[in-house]
């Protein structure tokens, strides 16, 4: 098989974005399409990549204090209702389990969509007194949302996920706890996936249904519309009054707690792959690929080869470095273009005469471009080598996202700017009405608001005095 | 609160060892009940010890070269009526999800009670060629089976697991993987979880729904009954027919896989508990403990003792040893107490007097045994010590259970094994009755076989020949 053959079988990136995200999840084996509508199989390559997101993610958490624990997956329908704006968001997508153990249950229980109630339920029982404050815990878990509309990794019935929850004695805290998470996502995003991210505050309309605030973290994907890859909201005393979860403070008065929650996906995978990828399929940032490193020998019948391509990978796995030997009875050629495919971040060619003059031919999967290194040290130049891939996607990302930021006074400009594929900042009045315009007549949404920039004078959409500046995007 | 105060606080672990044990699962804070009946919320203490399990567990699955991946744990109803014996045994068991985003599902689906139908489902998709074998994937997920009685850790209607499902091209490479994991079980039971155990093959009441033989490995608890903490299932062509899941073999001719499927659950936690508690609460063994070494400043006000608690808490985590400061403003006496229940392997004690003298008080859980530490080189001898504890409470298990481990050759003798607290090994002629009459005289199950230590010559309950040597016992 050869090149052309490979990249055929992916649909053309810019005429068909959305066919090129299926053909890549597919091909790639990160995923499939599980028996029951809207669910997915994560395969061992997406697996991966999850497992280095949590490992990256829950060393971050648990630096701020965090800790990890597990609840039950089953909460009685009674919880939901216990907070109005919950309810409301979140019935009309849940999995109902009516029946087990061969009888019908009195009271239906609901698979989490997420976990606020049934944690604060718990929460509730075991806070006493200030001194048990702050709650900060976190749990890696399945949730379950029965949507019409799924896509691997993007949304899906099933999805894994992290959710933290905390409890604490003031608003401030719990207010800086919002923020604090918000930016631990952001750094992660930045600094693990290569992806850069706008955060903020979102409107009424996008928060969490039982928040007071959400802020959330957006991405922009090649094709310019944007992706929601994190939020944490500040639930002030709502859960916390909901689910009587108080607490005898210094002054001896008994208050209510201030709660927080917060998470991310296997969402962030579909953004990887829509940050970075290219027509040959996957590009993945060195911290989160499952191989960074493949080695593939050159005549690897000829004496010494394999010897020479496992030495090599002895020596980087030695330094932490994910490698492998590609030792398949396949040609160079077609394992050149399925590791391509799969978006590993170098790859290492040897073969007799590059042993010969002790180098190997190196190829970095985002730039494409090919050198030769030397044998000796090898190691650390890989090391170095992966450095760079590394802050070399987040530097073209960004350079490509902030091209395509633009700034618009009107609801045409909102509209142009989002046809051509851009973000569009533009000043915004506040109501809801404005918010629902753009969304009919753009199919666009408010992601965050970025206030901080400075509020322009005017509402973009209805021309009366501005109390917002917003980022309008279409959005996955 | 004296030390007097926290002993009576849990059960007479020898008087009533059932109240001890929900005693101390509970004041340790590693498990809390959840709102559903039988299901449990595992707290940040109890959640730790998971991890560390799951980081060593996963660690030696992945040197066998196992990957892990994800499956729905929605599971049409149809799939697990495929195999005829599974559907028995897991069917009255199971959870229904009947109606989901607001309607009536056409067809209920189950929440998973085990995986092997969804998974052989899509490995027969993904099967082609017998270069697709071995297919070697672990996950670790959430389970539910309906139980009417339940209890923490032990039985549970939603629990945590790993399940491994792997398919061969022959007969001989699947049972080598049966009996590889269940080596891979023993191994890690015994090195990090410190508790002996007997692994052999099940008799066929015993076995798993659906397979062709299943491996089980046993652990006796502190009152002498038995606690099966692993499994390992050949499942030969069962699954594999039921599925169609066929690949086409060197020989160019199509053959159906061999498959295997082995887990562990959060019931470990149970054994560890069960295996080596004493009256003052748990005693966790070094490599599962989430605090290793609790470091207990005295006479904390006085100038330099806290600051040298934190100088030797700094210096056992650059080691990467556990290590925490316990600076609460409780008393000394209060924290030892609190810290022995909750089974911290070693204590340090430091004050003023100890800081004059260039040493530190230590104390170990399994003996509670106190002695005296150079501060120079504290880290290296504590290191040291845990890795004693660590065999030492492993020497101490295995000696307590060899001691309660008899033989008999009689359906008296075996009832008088069991009601003397022990492992009762016995021949056996290999019928159901016979086995089922051990259950009912002497409530009593059969374990494992251990054949290979030579089959007596007459069934212990019948007087017939015997086929086997089966260890009896009274279970959880």
């Amino acid at each position: 098989m050869d090149a052309k053959q490979f990249v055929t079988q992916i649909a053309d990136i810019n005429d068909n974005f959305a066919q090129w995200y299926t053909d890549v999840v597919l091909k790639t084996e990160l995923v499939d399409y599980g028996p029951v509508k809207g669910t997915m199989v994560i395969r061992p390559y997406g697996y991966a990549i999850w497992e280095n997101i949590q490992k990256d993610l829950d060393r971050r958490f648990k630096e701020t204090g965090v800790k990890n624990a597990y609840f039950p997956m089953l909460i009685p329908e009674s919880y939901l209702k216990k907070e109005a704006e919950h309810v409301e968001g979140f019935a009309p997508e849940v999995a109902m389990v009516t029946k087990a153990g061969g009888e019908e249950l009195a009271e239906p229980l609901v698979i989490r969509p997420t976990s606020e109630t049934i944690i604060c339920q718990m929460y509730a029982k075991w806070l006493k007194s200030y001194r048990d404050l702050p709650i900060l815990i976190n749990q890696w878990a399945n949730v379950m949302r029965w949507e019409k509309t799924t896509r691997p990794f993007l949304r899906t019935s099933e999805f894994l996920w992290q959710e933290g929850h905390t409890v604490h004695a003031t608003e401030e805290e719990a207010m800086e706890e919002t923020m604090k998470m918000l930016n631990v996502y952001k750094s992660f995003a930045e600094e693990t996936l290569a992806i850069p991210v706008f955060t903020g505050r979102k409107t009424e309309k996008e928060k969490f249904a039982g928040a007071k605030a959400t802020f959330g973290m957006e991405a922009m994907m090649l094709d310019g519309k944007s992706l929601q890859a994190g939020t944490s909201h500040y639930l002030g005393q709502n859960f916390a009054k909901a689910f009587d979860m108080k607490f005898l403070d210094k002054d001896s008065v008994l208050k209510y707690g201030y709660s927080t929650s917060w998470g991310v996906s296997t969402r962030l995978i579909g953004a990887i792959i829509m940050a970075h990828g290219d027509q040959r399929g996957l590009v993945l940032p060195p911290r989160v690929a499952p191989i960074q490193v493949i080695i593939v020998p050159v005549a690897a019948h000829k004496g010494g080869v394999i010897e020479k391509a496992k030495e090599i990978e002895s020596k980087l796995l030695a330094k932490g470095v994910r490698a492998e030997v590609d030792t398949r009875d396949m040609s160079p050629g077609w394992k050149f273009n399925e590791w391509e495919m799969k978006g590993v971040p170098v790859r290492i060619e040897i073969g007799p005469r590059d042993i010969e003059n002790n180098v190997a031919m190196i190829m970095r999967r985002d730039t494409l471009e090919k050198s030769s290194l030397s044998l000796d040290n090898i190691d650390t130049a890989i090391i170095d080598l992966l450095d760079e891939v590394q802050v070399g996607l987040f530097n073209k990302s960004k350079k490509n996202r902030d091209a395509r930021v633009v700034e618009a006074d009107s609801l045409d400009g909102i509209l142009k700017g989002v046809e051509g594929k851009n973000f569009v900042k533009a000043g915004w009045c506040g109501c809801r009405e404005c918010e629902e315009k753009v969304k009919e007549m753009a199919a666009a949404t408010s992601r965050v608001m970025c206030d901080e920039e400075g509020v322009p004078e005017k509402c973009a959409i209805c021309g009366k005095p501005a109390k917002h500046k917003v980022i309008f995007a279409r959005a996955y």
